[in-house]
């Protein structure tokens, strides 16, 4: 199993340190924040605040570099991994991938570079809120861009994997225009209803019951968080956002005149019929060949599809898809 | 304890009939649904298809009459309490407080009338689906307007807490304001959102976790539930509607401009907090006599402070207030 280096040691980069020791791999870590270095330590965990000489011992040991930094700072971190194991196997776990890789491409172009993103994270933050099963029955998105190196990509797959996640193929493209559907638009609609909401004052808070609950509780993470992934998810972010307004002026339009909102709430209960139909379907086995030279086209249409990679051998990635 | 007869045998007049008779209360219900009344009549309940002979017998022994049938039969029913128990004591558990009201001005302008609304629910329907612990712990608004007979309004506020709510005394356009922002707009909202995620189509349902889960949950309620309760509450959801719809297209605008979402972001956290804070304070006892001259006043100013009523002696009702 290859050793992993794992630069940031928040939620997601401290529990994959923790994931991946537990599995048997050789890992360490590296950051910049005094707290969570010395928190990782005193756990036992080889951690440390040099981020260089982590990344030196990576690119000597050939390891597979994770970077579990913000958004905002990826590109700093990036102009330290050209300059100090600029070749490596690199992944990262941040929530936007295009813009990760226009960044790899600028500041560490020989990197063996797969963008990553687990779809796991709780609204806590720092080492002490990580757990070495967060990822377990996880998505775990493992980009495959024309030029992507298949061998990086199912060494990052591998190690998805061996933490328990499920591994979905798919450009940085179709990635953050499905999380920009399903992850950063209900983190903007539900901030909008906590304000109307509160906007409401104390009757409005003491009538709140389960829908509000519900369609605020994303409202209460932290801002920095949602800021980094929906502003830097923008040119993704804007369409769906427009379609979005679309159906809601029509919405408003169709109460003003008619008084109607069949449209609306037959489209709706249909859009929530879909996640629950889908997710009740049985799914069939699939096998990529890693080394077929459409291999890159089969994974993109296995994740385009829903699919899901499960298992991968020397050379054959296996999957299922409903 | 006054008799109860309760007009609808769904889920929250189902609920109510077996609710009322657990506490003792002779209670009796009426439905045009065959299905309901032979489900509640072989659950050992007095329960007919016979409408106007439960409200006769209302009438005649001046039971508390609840109308617990779906905001667009009510004027049909308010016709049958007009003729059949005119000036009978008369509630209802409907989500729209002001439509109903003007209903009953209109079709029993002599029943002594307190509009209620019961915060308890399912997605569920049907007598089946009810059960007699619905209302525990539920705000249940009772509607105190200028002209509300004040013996009425405890005669209601009575059955609420005899249920096991607490009961907010609010006017019916402070109802429906309050609940246009913190029930209407959340399923609006989810409707739209559970629309825009299933366009994304099997990428976008495969990677749906929690944040999605959540805010598209109550786009599965049954849709003529909640087109029964938007369209029902049009002037009241309009304006709260163009203010959704002015932050999000100030949040649209910004992004699309300098690529800030700090204003959206951190307003919505700062109301997701003042949900959490509301509800974390520590409340202080009030009492309003029922026999003062501002009875109406006392008790309209506690619900708009978020207060509760909690128990009602003879003549004063007893609560709390943060």
């Amino acid at each position: 199993m290859r050793d992993v280096c794992v630069i940031g040691l928040g939620l997601i980069g401290g529990s994959l340190l923790r994931a991946a020791s537990a599995v048997g791999r050789a890992a360490w870590g590296a950051t910049d924040s005094e707290a969570d270095a010395a928190a990782a330590s005193a756990d036992g965990f080889d951690a440390s605040t040099d981020v260089a000489a982590a990344l030196r011992r990576a690119g000597e040991q050939d390891a597979l570099v994770v970077l579990a930094v913000p958004l905002p700072v990826v590109g700093e971190v990036l102009r330290e991994v050209g300059k100090h194991a600029p070749g490596c196997l690199l992944t990262d776990v941040t929530s936007v991938k295009a813009p990760v890789l226009a960044s790899v491409r600028s500041f560490a172009p020989d990197a063996r570079f797969v963008g990553g993103h687990p779809m796991a994270g709780t609204a806590e933050s720092g080492w002490r809120a990580g757990n070495p099963a967060l990822f377990g029955g996880a998505a775990w998105v493992a980009c495959v861009e024309d030029d992507t190196d298949l061998a990086a990509w199912a060494e990052v797959a591998r190690l998805a994997l061996d933490v328990g996640s499920h591994v979905v193929p798919l450009t940085a493209a179709a990635h953050d225009e499905a999380v920009a559907r399903i992850s950063h638009l209900p983190h903007l609609l539900a901030a909008v209803l906590a304000t109307v909401g509160a906007e409401g004052g104390p009757v409005a808070l003491a009538l709140a019951a389960s829908s509000y609950a519900d369609g605020t509780r994303v409202a209460g993470t932290r801002p920095e968080l949602v800021r980094a992934m929906t502003e830097g998810n923008r040119e993704a972010l804007l369409p769906v956002l427009d379609e979005a307004l679309g159906r809601l002026g029509a919405m408003r339009g169709s109460l003003a005149s008619t008084g109607g909102l069949a449209a609306t709430i037959n489209a709706g209960h249909e859009g929530a019929q879909a996640l629950a139909e889908w997710r009740a379907q049985t799914p069939a086995g699939v096998r990529v060949s890693l080394t077929a030279p459409d291999a890159r086209d089969g994974l993109r249409a296995l994740g385009a599809r829903g699919g899901r990679i499960t298992a991968i051998t020397e050379d054959v990635a296996i999957g299922e898809v409903a």
